[in-house]
């Protein structure tokens, strides 16, 4: 293994304050009574104004809400309260999650003015930390797009070059983290929603085990897939982020890995490619011979499962859905109970042949896309449709339940490109190992 | 509560030896030398050869192999090998049910000329207890009715009136052991398939807490609804079989009933309510106001379930399966995947539910059938739709993956009825001394 990925990606030109700090830097600055929590909000809220035209990463800025927490954040710590890393740390909240007297909108008029009576689990868990709500961010309208272009209030704009998509949906966490306006973000992941847009920001994204985190307050889209994940900058700081969320620690072991060839998978960019293996030379090769038909199974069960949620919303007010995602969500409603059924049946059987795999083999190491971040609007690119590309390198971990780690493994041309680490249940820890090895 | 349920219904006319034996007699019978398995054998043969003409209830009779393993049987006995109560007693199994050997034709062309390999898990229990396999039994087409008139060597009859239906889809099963030509035979419920055909013949069926006992070996219809359950012609037989199939112990508790008013799931016959509700005088009143959502949840659920089996068979030969079966599956394939979601999304919400009403009011008690066993072929009646009425009161418990018991409770007419007992999971002990203390 080459050690470059330990080189971090350049942040994007004129990338803000946080860009260039590491959490537990701040985290000691705060302490040393360097800075208050009050700092890193007003500078949060100054590059936000800075970078908002630009990427449209929020969909509500609570500045008020957040300069309270700060200030009695800042009291605590002057007296000597200190609830750990995250306290006085400002954080961003994709809006598909529940944050108690703010709006959550998931990108649709279907749910314009639902405000929040209480937070998700896992906002209070972050607030527990000491963390403050900056604001919500940007989703792909109800978290059901990996583009990230399509929500009521316009797409989300790459950070590398505003004309490029964020990747979705969790497109508003990963911009916002990626330029420097915030340090840490949640997601959502259901088919690659906080990978995809974490490899084509630059920035690293954790998709936990399913289950291993509560979704209570979070809006589903496909319950047995769903899960709450972490974006960051750096891998350190991303393990900062999911050791709070998980309650668990790392238990430092360093487990092997081998490279999974992507074009197995789907058809995938040469120089994609070229930039991730450029990582991970000298790794034994190995194929999951299942990953396409887990691909297929996953448009079953996502399909079936977001047309349940949705059913009532596409009876009573189909016109408060975007035109596209009315229509995926219609073809998901057309999918047969047998065929969930079949695509469920074979995750049962799928998952115990890759658990065996991954005891064999250690962590798979991929591309996270199989493209770098394409044109806001394009649907269709050399590696073929562009939705289903985005997804088919993710999409597969997520019907097995595994956990997955994006991490910046370069750049192609001048956008970033992914690498993924999957694991076997519960490796979450021992993926951002592998990825601070790299 | 009266005790008149413990004077047991009458055996049809004409009913064969083993219908006034309990299988404690036969089992002291053959330890005192009184008896030989061969006897009981040949005795089961006979029986079987003056019934069969009328209650068609057997696929494959397999004289030579029982006479073999009775001989066998009786040599053990003789060397002081004794197996347990079941030693050297002849059973029927359903022909769903694989018998090392001997074909399983589901009752469809489609299986026409399929030997089975091996013995089904719960067969091989059976022999290890040193049972006898006489035969496999008729079934509706694959499992998939409640009549019992549709296979493909045509509709096996109930022996209280061959123009009647013995109820289904272990049909076979029921009309043998009802008629005396076994002491007990093994059915499979997925809906109701062991409790209505034991109802509509008068003796007593289990359905077992689903997955307390292994399915391998057993044709599918619908995987997470499917179970393996006895029949036999009292409850004390019943729980013979039952302790021997489970490998559980009768504990010795008498719980608390409440009676569930049927017209509150489905329109029944009065006569059928009073001649149930007669047991079971003085008891409470409870209703489940989901049994109804229940209901359209089981036809979702199986629908989707029996297409995923047989998708190929439809496909490839459809000419092999009844007309009856072909539609019915078909129509099962047109279920949405999004419908089977929230069908099975209500079973988890409701399960919680009638737990806690199962709590706090103990064994619910109800008919097992709204009606006795209509003429064959009718599938219309006086409270609606003969299979969406034989099903009724049966599967919304199968869906909830409840025990239930259906023990026998009088006449109606000239026709059985049966009471119905539903438990909490792994209460079928209770369920089964409830009926011994009725």
């Amino acid at each position: 293994m080459s050690s470059s990925l330990g080189t971090r990606l350049s942040p994007p030109p004129g990338a803000g304050w946080f860009a260039h700090r590491p959490v537990a830097g701040l985290a000691a600055d705060l302490r040393a009574g360097r800075l208050t929590p009050r700092d890193l909000v007003e500078t949060a809220l100054a590059e936000l104004a800075r970078w908002e035209p630009v990427i449209n990463a929020f969909v509500t800025v609570d500045e008020a809400g957040a300069r309270a927490a700060a200030d009695q954040a800042g009291r605590e710590l002057a007296a000597g309260v200190d609830r750990g890393p995250l306290h006085g740390v400002p954080v961003a909240v994709k809006d598909v999650i529940d944050v108690r007297g703010l709006p959550t909108t998931a990108g649709s008029r279907q749910f314009a003015g639902h405000v929040a009576a209480a937070d998700a689990d896992c906002v209070r868990r972050l607030r527990t930390a000491g963390a403050i709500v900056l604001g919500k961010t940007a989703t792909h309208e109800i978290a059901f797009g990996p583009t990230g272009d399509r929500a009521a209030n316009g797409p989300a704009r790459n950070p590398y070059d505003p004309d490029r998509m964020t990747g979705g949906s969790s497109s508003g966490s990963a911009a916002a983290v990626a330029a420097g306006v915030v340090p840490l973000a949640l997601g959502t992941d259901t088919g690659g929603s906080v990978r995809i847009p974490a490899a084509c920001c630059g920035i690293v994204g954790l998709k936990p085990t399913h289950g291993a985190l509560s979704t209570h307050g979070v809006l589903p889209l496909a319950p047995s897939l769903d899960t709450v994940g972490p974006l960051a900058r750096t891998a350190a700081d991303a393990r900062l982020l999911w050791t709070i969320m998980s309650g668990t620690e790392h238990r430092g072991t360093t487990p092997r890995a081998a490279w999974l060839p992507p074009d197995t998978i789907h058809p995938t960019a040469p120089d994609v490619t070229a930039t991730v293996r450029e990582h991970l030379r000298g790794l034994d090769e190995v194929v999951v011979p299942q990953a396409e038909a887990l691909r297929t199974a996953y448009v079953a069960i996502q399909g079936s499962e977001a047309y349940a949620v949705h059913a009532e919303r596409l009876t009573d007010r189909p016109d408060r859905f975007g035109d596209e995602v009315r229509d995926r969500l219609r073809a998901g409603g057309e999918v047969r109970g047998w065929e969930y059924v079949r695509a469920r049946e074979l995750r049962d059987r799928v998952r115990g042949e890759v658990l065996d795999l991954l005891r064999e083999h250690g962590i798979l190491a991929l591309p996270t896309t199989p493209l770098p971040a394409p044109p806001i609007d394009d649907r269709t690119s050399d590696v073929g449709d562009v939705r289903a590309a985005l997804l088919s390198l993710t999409s597969p971990w997520s019907v097995l339940g595994l956990p997955a780690l994006s991490v910046p493994a370069g750049l192609a041309g001048e956008l970033p490109v992914g690498l993924q680490l999957v694991g076997p249940p519960g490796s979450e820890h021992d993926l951002l190992t592998i990825a601070e090895h790299l």
